[in-house]
């Protein structure tokens, strides 16, 4: 499948849409996510145009993994987590929503589970507030 | 959290119990899950005795991530899958079971849901033939 330009997260990347911005190196981003199923669920993105594990660059993706792993170990530190769970979407079939390859990072809590997906938007004060905790972290 | 080297994924990687390999690489071992929540349900481990993303030397996990896209890539194939989920736990409260770092990835089929984790075992031959139909096309 060919990458869409409209998606929402190339117009993040373009800076076309805001984000909660929490890191940022010169080939990845990454933001917290504006439906979250948990305290502190943060996205990691590539800044390569790629839609998903089945299209992007094998160096590209090695790279990423790197960034999503500073994010969540910084994530656990920062929302006081006791594990994280990682999840990656491929395709609609997938559970896919937005066509730009990115890793969901969600902390997690013993006996917590995760929100369902209820298509609602957090506070962005609430947003605003857990990207400010976590970028503590990351840039210490 | 110190590696625990009696946890069942370092039982396999010594050869004290059989998994229906499906890839090997000198750093990273695909088998089948015995537990599937889905046709084709396969999972990618390194072979180097970490926990899970919290403690993995990024190089590994780096050159892992290449093993899980072309795993990823092969069971869409094999299984005729219209997308993948992939999924990545740490900590038990993280929905981590086995303490030995591993990617699962799980074909998807437009309108099949994941199965619930029921802790059933799959049937031998069931695992034989669907690591026989991603093998067939890891090989080529």
């Amino acid at each position: 499948m060919p990458y869409d330009d409209n998606n929402i997260f190339a117009k993040i990347l373009r800076g076309e849409i805001p984000c909660q911005k929490v890191y940022e190196t010169d080939d990845a981003l990454a933001f917290m996510d504006i439906m979250p199923r948990g305290e502190g669920h943060v996205l990691v993105i590539p800044k390569a145009k790629v839609r998903n594990i089945l299209d992007v660059d094998a160096d590209v993706l090695s790279d990423l993994i790197k960034t999503v792993q500073t994010v969540s170990k910084a994530a656990k530190q920062a929302f006081g987590a006791d594990g994280l769970t990682i999840q990656q979407f491929n395709e609609s079939a997938g559970g896919q929503v937005v066509f730009h390859l990115h890793f969901h990072i969600l902390p997690r809590w013993e006996g917590v589970p995760l929100k369902p997906h209820t298509g609602e938007m957090e506070k962005p004060e609430i947003l605003s507030a857990n990207a400010e905790k976590l970028r503590r972290v990351l840039d210490q």
